[in-house]
């Protein structure tokens, strides 16, 4: 009855096929390489059950109460201090706005850029959560050709030369989200000088940061930024845990001030005891000792995947071997579609993401994602044995038909 | 440096020059009738506490976990079954959108409506958080003018007749926001018969339906909405604690289908252990009871509001006397400004909120909002005192101002 009266942007907002099939996966004994879920068996449910009763015992009038938009004031300088010590920023507490998990923070920024028929300069591929928050701006989306180190400079100066109206480029620099590739020193330089060249904003999306299993950290986009182009996101969810939804954006001031109006308007602030949870926690013994353990369990479910993939999968296939964070990124051979394979693994009760959602010009039939930070090893060692099953069973098929066909006359 | 590139729609938004002044008063001995702060010595702290370390104990995985963007599946029943218990309306938990507050219930659903330069309709005044949520879409407001039952129903048909695009009916129907007002059942019948006529939607929102001190509750627009053109919101912000951040929208399961995309793409899903918090507090013994001393509080602050008023206001000025809710409304002798009135107020330790801020296209300058919820019934009489002295002063420079342009030649 209302369907008429919808806005415009809603034709640019669609249900995810492949996100209602996944939900199959939720009730039954799937091995699910499918979602971006951290591993409950790291959440830290007995340290928070008793600084949360701490909290409430002592500030709970402060703690249930409604609080500022800019975030809990020591967690702003909490976050700063982090950011300044992992990173080598020089960040305030000012320079920091609290948020409703960082995917608040995709919409937010979205909300302050973007225009209808805007461009904005993306990774090729790229976060699907970025593109759900933005297309409701209706922006175009430019995708940049993208190889293990970042995206490649002379194809983004070409793409920024035809842009019209460019808003930001947007880059998950560590351990990518899908592909779990990190950009190099040399790529990240390269960039920050096209940015600052034609003063257009940066967005450096950071969740995984933290979540590395070996090498060394390559400098964040921020302290290559004398001019305050960088907007960076980050959060809590992989480091410590995703259901209080604590994420944050770390930008110049002023526009500090205008995502605190556009946040007033979304959703008053984040949820105060949920930030005092955080902030207690960081000021707590264990926090850096708990991320460690996370790498590690990472770290050995990363390595059985790489391990089980070169066990069982067929030759022409290529995957990704990603330096931390939670996924890896497969291509199958040419031809072959992943949604195809995905409902024969399904069949088999194993789950991933197929790839073309993270293009958002579509395409790509042939990729898809798989995560390592949910499942136990021996899980992860079934789940890529049975998808190599339904594979090498794709390409008998496809090689069976081909043979028909050469005999139809 | 980025200013030059934000989009058209951040004209409409701007910071309030009041709410930084009324900033001022946070850490300071003000008396505030400014904010809408509930009662926090009624802060269920202890209760939740022991509830927090049981969910954490018991259910740490899940509840620390990512989790259904839909909202948490029994607290969506119980806030469908509290509803229909409540206001007799038929609600199934499928129509039920858990939200991170109310605020953001707002969001969506400018979100899912509306286009540039489409008309909604509201209250005259309105509720200060929807203008701010819904300027971004850049609408066209049209104010109906209200009278102390409720939108004048010739007056809306005739508004309605002038739009090319109205898009939706926005009306808090008790204990409005800033009014105090609450319509009556026939306004209502009216109200819901125009929408039907036109098909339009309705917003109804009602946070604080519960809070009535005297007098019968009146029937949801929902109760007389056969075409499904309601769209309700709730919260347990006023009832329960703000500090959660725990709301939700009541609509048509098509409706909800569109606002799930919506918030995936706006922050993912609501804090999970938050929602677990508020459900097993539903169910734990005491929540009514809680509601039950949340109403006499503020009943007998109500009272002790109007005492203060009819005792220390000087002839001229009007104020609404709500039978629920944490506002009223007061209207100065015409050719008094409110925002100079607070200036003298706050050099006085008493802060309020002009009313030019709740009428979406200005005016109005000689009205202001007082909350009651969040001071003592002693400081409430002193403010209102204070604020007596202040406006007698402003009143009494008027008439020495008056008889001065008089004797000028």
């Amino acid at each position: 009855m209302l369907t008429a009266t919808y806005a415009r942007r809603m034709e640019a907002v669609r249900a995810s096929e492949i996100r209602e099939l996944l939900k199959l996966t939720v009730n039954r004994d799937v091995i699910s390489l499918a979602g971006g879920l951290p591993a409950p068996e790291l959440f830290p449910s007995e340290d928070l059950a008793a600084i949360t009763a701490t909290i409430l015992l002592n500030e709970g009038a402060a703690a249930l109460q409604y609080s500022p938009t800019e975030g809990y004031p020591p967690l702003r300088a909490q976050i700063a201090a982090r950011m300044n010590a992992l990173w080598h920023t020089s960040y305030t507490a000012g320079e920091i706005l609290v948020t409703t998990g960082s995917q608040q923070g995709l919409d937010l920024i979205g909300k302050l850029f973007i225009d209808e028929e805007d461009e904005i300069l993306c990774e090729s591929p790229t976060y699907v959560g970025a593109i759900s928050a933005w297309n409701v701006f209706r922006p175009r989306w430019i995708e940049v050709p993208t190889d293990e180190d970042g995206m490649i400079p002379n194809e983004l100066e070409r793409r920024l030369d035809a842009c019209r109206r460019a808003k930001f480029l947007y880059v998950v620099p560590n351990f990518q989200n899908p592909s779990g590739r990190t950009w190099s020193h040399e790529r990240r330089r390269s960039l920050m000088e096209t940015a600052a060249r034609r003063g257009i904003a940066v967005i450096e999306d950071n969740p995984y940061g933290e979540v590395r299993f070996e090498g060394a950290d390559v400098p964040s986009l921020r302290t290559m930024d004398p001019e305050g182009l960088v907007i960076g996101l980050g959060t809590f969810s992989k480091i410590f845990c995703p259901g209080l939804r604590i994420g944050w954006i770390a930008a110049a001031a002023p526009v500090v001030a205008k995502l605190v109006l556009l946040k007033q308007g979304a959703d008053l602030h984040t949820p105060t005891l949920n930030q005092m949870q955080v902030s207690a926690s960081l000021a707590a013994p264990g926090f850096a000792e708990r991320i460690a353990r996370i790498v590690a369990l990472y770290r050995s479910r990363r390595d059985a995947m790489l391990r089980a993939l070169e066990r069982e999968m067929p030759p022409g296939v290529r995957f990704t071997r990603p330096e931390g964070g939670l996924f890896l990124w497969v291509e199958l051979p040419a031809g072959i579609d992943a949604r195809v394979l995905l409902a024969r693994c399904m069949e088999a009760g194993v789950a991933f993401v197929p790839g073309e959602g993270f293009y958002p010009n579509g395409g790509h039939a042939n990729t898809l994602r798989l995560n390592f930070s949910n499942m136990s090893e021996e899980r992860i060692e079934e789940g890529i044995r049975r998808m190599g099953v339904a594979l090498r069973g794709l390409l008998a098929n496809r090689a069976a038909e081909r043979v028909e066909e050469a005999r139809v006359p």
